[in-house]
């Protein structure tokens, strides 16, 4: 037996062994030739990737290395032992071969692979392999096959409550926090809503990120159901829920390589909401020129796919179609748009009238989810809840259940104005460029650094009249986004109307 | 500028960098959403992926890391300066991305993902997403542009000689080392072939692991260069002589996923046969229910398709369909597979006869390429050098040339025999299986490890007589190999004819 060996490397997601090549036990060549092996401990097996090392301060010769994610998962002490075998491959990779080939994959052959997924069976090249087949072609049949299966290894969440509405943007609208006011206006009126939203991975904040600037964020399922029946809804990161797991490896390869089929996104958000145990869903769908979905038409076959998958899981979906020409809110990172949802909930004069008046939509067409209240009159009732000061009392709930921050942030104290190069009207505010620059200034992990925006489309600049702020917290970020800014400003001005 | 430490730890293939958490210079977690960074030096740049470490043991807070691999190819000495930055993502990647969603690419896009490719600009996941879009669909004139480009970014060798010819066997029968009795036989003729082989990946031996038992195969480009033209030939590992890079990089994925396209064999065939500069190539295509070609349809199919590539750069093919329905020769594993060819070089009594009838054809041939010769003639002349002992010669002069080898390998210690289980006629032999046994022996790894064929199909055995041996070195793996065996013996006995 190898004595085990916590070695003090970061390998994310990834389970890592690390095996001495002068080891005395185990021949490491033998080995290399699998992608994975099993490392057995009192009759369980971890499945990790093998590394060979030539050097006895990282690796002795009769012990065996683990990194540092998979050292916590496996929970056993240093020096305890451990045998390695040969992984056999997950059986699965037959149904992945038949799909790589152009087949058709029924359920349990999908579910198949998504179990071995969410059990690290596989590598990041076949997670990739099973992406690219699918993204080639899928059947709704699949799709739905591919929910259901993603939400089966999931935990499954229960509430007391008959109606649980939820909401879902499809996201790449810089400063969309709508979440942040629609949970609370639900909450007043005492319609539960469970949010769980992402921290960003390609964009400048994901709710979670930006909530965090308020309250704690990482709660367990447990602390979770606390504060939603205690408060009537929460606002946390969906991380530590663990809703789809095999979701979260599969994002982890789709984002780098930017594979984003409507077949996968309605899986992926269908099946946490399952697990949620929502009732009700509403999808927002933002369209615009640089927004995720470009045209009605995609907007609207995105919609079939939604309707068909919550008919067939018994979730009574709604999908929306919003303006996503433009950042929404002034504030782009996470500091910045925390600060546009606290003035919209308390009624400040100068609230962000697009967050408020996207925010009243979306909760009104929620609240006609309660029997209780007379048909199309959601949209006044989530008014009266913000204009009387519920909503913010509510949102002050949650935050104290969920644990208020105690970091006072602020916004990055490096600053730059960026100048309109011309006097006219803004006509266009490309999406995409203002929230590379509000990462490249450090946001999320940065919570000051962003983007604050002074002017929106359909405004009128003089030549010289600031567009936007770029606030940093670091010189070489804050350097970097100020030449990114140089470049082009990201903003399109037409000549004076 | 952060001190260069090499980490002694084996990454294979992959540029791995390695960076402390604590770091002083650079904020870690912002590299990490990058699944590469540059590691920059002296004007040059590296492309590696980011490991964090929290254990300033392995990396200090002043010190970048990198792996052994890439701490070779940097060619730095330790605690010499150097500074990181994200790694752009490669542009080829938007061509990537639309071969995803199902379009066609024209030459100069392939030849862009292969050039990033070639310069380890691609992650794994990155080039399986390109192999299983590319199995999914991908048109006769992709291939071509596939075959070029990979040519292209490998090395190009020239020769004196107006015919060169080439053979190359699409693989899958164990035993079958044709090349190595073709090679002298031509050599002896004076038509010279420069012939690169593979060691094995995921089959017991590769010609190249066996020419090892007898010579030094791991030649460089100018070494092989001159030995075909002191000697008309040679037999040595491609991996030195780098005729496509590209291609060697995709093997490294396509292997583990088992992707395995007649399109992508045929660009990967002849981008090395066209960068190799041959002239006149043999494709040997066996069939079999256990090869990897298993019906007369597809091998046609195949077949045009080499012809096709072939017409276009300018290369003369042939495709001869062989019987690949059971090992060739007796030994599978170097050393008896070696002892086997030299039995044939040397007119042993002994020598397998299947082994020397199909090196035979195939040396007959390719031997019509030689103007000089009358039509039809080369199967006689290619039996005339073999029993004059004329290619037994050559052979060793290419032995010599290449390196002699001065360790004497000898066969696995550990031997079992393994018995018929009952009397009659063999009717078939599973390669797959059989493969797989003299891996589980140790065969490439041991060179004397293997399995050593008593019975062929055809054969009548009596219960209890010996089917076949196991010979191994190491007593786990004869374990293993055993309990295989006796699993089933990969033999198929009908009754007596």
């Amino acid at each position: 037996m190898l004595k085990l060996k916590r070695i003090a490397i970061d390998t994310y997601g990834e389970n890592v062994a690390f095996l001495a090549r002068n080891c005395i036990i185990y021949r490491p060549e033998e080995y290399q030739a699998f992608k994975k092996i099993e490392v057995v401990y009192q009759g369980n097996i971890l499945l990790a990737s093998l590394l060979i090392v030539d050097d006895e301060n990282i690796v002795g010769a009769n012990e065996l290395g683990l990194s540092e994610q998979a050292f916590a998962r496996i929970g056993l002490s240093e020096n305890d032992p451990v045998s390695i075998a040969p992984a056999e491959p997950p059986r699965s990779l037959d149904h992945l071969r038949k799909k790589i080939h152009g087949h058709t994959l029924d359920a349990p052959q999908i579910e198949e692979i998504i179990s071995d997924i969410a059990s690290h069976r596989y590598s990041e090249m076949e997670i990739a392999a099973f992406l690219v087949s699918s993204a080639g072609f899928m059947t709704t049949t699949e799709m739905l096959a591919l929910t259901r299966a993603m939400a089966k290894v999931g935990n499954q969440l229960t509430w007391p409550a008959p109606i649980m509405v939820d909401k879902h943007c499809i996201g790449g609208i810089p400063g969309n926090r709508t979440s942040m006011i629609v949970v609370p206006i639900l909450a007043a009126h005492g319609l539960p809503i469970a949010k769980t939203s992402s921290r960003a991975i390609t964009s400048p904040a994901g709710t979670a990120d930006t909530m965090e600037v308020l309250a704690r964020v990482d709660l367990s399922m447990h602390e979770m159901q606390k504060v939603v029946n205690d408060c009537g809804g929460c606002l946390v990161w969906g991380g530590h829920v663990n809703l789809s797991p095999a979701d979260d490896i599969l994002i982890s390869v789709e984002r780098p390589l930017s594979i984003d089929t409507r077949e996968q996104m309605v899986a992926s958000i269908m099946s946490k909401k399952m697990s949620a145990g929502s009732t009700h869903l509403l999808i927002d769908i933002p369209i615009g020129p640089t927004a995720k979905v470009r045209g009605h038409g995609d907007a609207m076959r995105l919609r079939k796919l939604f309707e068909y998958v919550g008919r067939e899981i018994g979730l009574h979906v709604e999908v929306i179609q919003t303006e996503g020409i433009q950042p929404i809110g002034r504030g782009i990172g996470p500091v910045l748009e925390a600060r546009d949802v606290m003035a919209v909930l308390s009624g400040n004069h100068d609230a962000p009238a697009d967050l408020r008046e996207k925010s009243l939509q979306l909760a009104g067409a929620l609240l006609e989810a309660d029997p209780a209240l007379e048909g199309g009159s959601g949209y006044a009732r989530a008014r009266h809840l913000l204009e009387s000061g519920e909503a913010l009392a509510a949102m002050n709930r949650i935050i104290d259940a969920q644990g208020r921050q105690t970091e006072a942030f602020c916004s990055g104290k490096l600053t730059d104005d960026v100048l309109a190069p011309k006097t006219g009207t803004i006509t266009a505010i490309d999406c995409f460029r203002i929230s590379r620059m509000a990462r490249l200034a450090g946001a999320p992990m940065d919570k000051g650094a962003g983007i604050d925006l002074f002017k929106k489309v359909g405004d009128v600049v003089e030549i010289g009249e600031p567009l936007y702020r770029i606030h940093a917290c670091f010189q070489s970020d804050f350097k970097f986004t100020k030449a990114f800014a140089d470049e082009a400003t990201g903003y399109q001005i037409g000549n004076n109307l």
